[in-house]
């Protein structure tokens, strides 16, 4: 894997839209709800194949599988009106009715904000041909939180900082970002470092500078942390090079070979099976990286449950969470092997 | 690995000796010392190879690694006029001067006490050519304790008791076995669970009692614990099945991978890993069981350090705990790679 890539797994720009003339989501009637989700879906047809998912009308696991995969929020899930229009390859997800009427984001995997944002722009043309957007020429879009006013965008882009916790370099450099507007926060359960050390880094201002501006910064940003990284593992590696290689090699060992694995042991194990593959260590030797990071997705629960549930069962809904863990340990084991060895 | 041989590693016999006409060893001259192991190594002298180890001529490091064997005990490291004459099989062990002149002993993989008091009853008449035991009609062989006065012998098994330890039932049948006049400590630090479930099983009682009716009332001890822990296996693969497959799952992913190991948690895994390759659970196929269980003496702390330090450093002398570890890790990972897999 190369440094970039080993340091950032996904680039995403989220643009908050409301339509003109009709109230908030919490305010909105059921009808109005309805009617948005299906503009833009409607607006979409020609862009490419997407699916609508209205919450209601899903079941809780399907919704789960989209919220590990960072596709809709929790938030949704209780939003009376709620919808989320996919794209097929999973890059485009369009949430309806959350806390604005349309929330219009595109995620990449690696270090690709350009591009997530150029996608995202081109797509935010195509619905605003239909919707009509609210909009002041003066503050620009109106959204719901006074905090999303003006681009209503969001560009975050999430790292896996695993030298940075361990040498507790983190929170100097959570500081330091914070001085330029940006915000630092755990991905799976607020920056706990077991969560398997990965980080959210985003702009916080979104009024008085340009969506331009917006990206720069943020890339900026990032390029400074993919920068102290790699120092810190550098560093680490020297320091303690005996404990990293012990820790790397003991994760890989029980992720290939435990029958049964919680989603915390999952994330802790897995972190130092990414930092082991890291080509500065070369301890793990890993043939397909996209794949290895697709995994981190695919063990979570309600995903795991997708994958090897269905497939053993025709019905997911009664897995107990003590069959699911042995679903893991043998989904993980199975993947890991195919793709991957000790150096 | 058969039934039998997956709950009884080695069978040992040893008969205490002394000379007759001299003093004890702890008040016996230096010079008479001396006399008893060159006599003794004499005698020998056409009953194979033997090497004499004097105790005050031997390093720290060639004594610990033949304690770790079990060819020599802890006393004999402090006796002032110690010395161990040993054949190359290491399956014969002749302790000058420890507790009494002579103490003879043979011990052999597996269940085979019969087969051990054979073969040191034989080399028991070589050396009583040439060496005058100190023998009372009425008593029997002398000994400097009174409880080894008669036969002088003891039989002990060591025994692999993992389930019998994991469902708590070991207790009882440590009591079950005194009352039988055996006696049941651990092996590797007294009776404890970390040190890898095993026991050592003897006889109390020399005084009044055949050797042949000891050997008959150890190996009927031995057969009904053996059968008790085969029963204990099968109970407890059926009510915590998941559980003992993850275990030893881990064990072995830790044992082939790790980086670095302690003895005790060296001990502790290699339990499981043993317990997996017992052919009722078949979830380590090991194509060696001798192999490995040559592999437990091996890792010990003197006999990884004479194995790998020595080969590193040509001086084992100045290895670190920290050193030692990291060898042991790599001996281990080795040395089951090369003998087992996962079923």
């Amino acid at each position: 894997m190369n440094n970039e890539n080993s340091v950032v797994i996904s680039s995403r720009v989220r643009l908050a839209r409301n339509v003109a003339g009709l109230p908030f989501p919490h305010k909105l009637r059921r009808e109005h709800g309805a009617m948005i989700a299906k503009q833009v879906y409607d607006a979409l047809a020609k862009s490419g194949t997407y699916n609508l998912n209205r919450v209601s009308a899903s079941n809780e696991l399907d919704l789960d599988v989209l919220k590990e995969k960072h596709l809709i929020s929790e938030d949704l899930l209780r939003a009376e009106n709620g919808a989320a229009i996919i794209n097929d390859a999973e890059t485009v997800s369009i949430m309806i009715n959350e806390e604005d009427h349309i929330r219009e984001q595109c995620i990449l995997r690696g270090f690709r904000l350009d591009e997530a944002y150029r996608e995202i722009d081109k797509i935010d043309d195509v619905i605003g041909e239909k919707v009509k957007y609210a909009f002041d020429p003066k503050l620009g879009y109106l959204t719901c939180c006074p905090t999303n006013i003006g681009t209503g965008m969001r560009a975050s882009v999430m790292m896996f900082l695993p030298a940075l916790s361990l040498t507790n370099g983190i929170e100097s450099y959570v500081n330091a970002v914070s001085r330029l507007n940006m915000t630092v926060r755990g991905v799976y359960g607020e920056g706990s470092k077991a969560d398997g050390f990965i980080y959210q880094v985003s702009n916080c201002k979104t009024l008085g500078i340009s969506e331009e501006e917006i990206i720069s910064s943020v890339d900026n940003c990032i390029n400074s942390l993919v920068e102290a990284e790699l120092a810190a593992r550098d560093k680490l590696f020297r320091s303690d090079g005996a404990a990293i290689r012990d820790r790397v090699g003991r994760a890989w060992g029980i992720l290939t070979n435990a029958y049964s694995l919680s989603t915390d042991e999952f994330m802790s194990l897995m972190a130092y099976v990414k930092l082991g593959a890291y080509d500065g260590y070369g301890l793990i030797k890993i043939t397909d990286p996209d794949r290895l990071e697709k995994l981190v997705t695919e063990a979570q629960p309600a995903n795991i449950v997708n994958i090897s549930g269905k497939a053993l069962d025709g019905d997911a809904s009664g897995i107990s969470p003590a069959r699911r863990d042995i679903m893991r340990a043998s989904y993980v084991s199975k993947t890991l092997k195919s793709i991957g060895s000790r150096a």
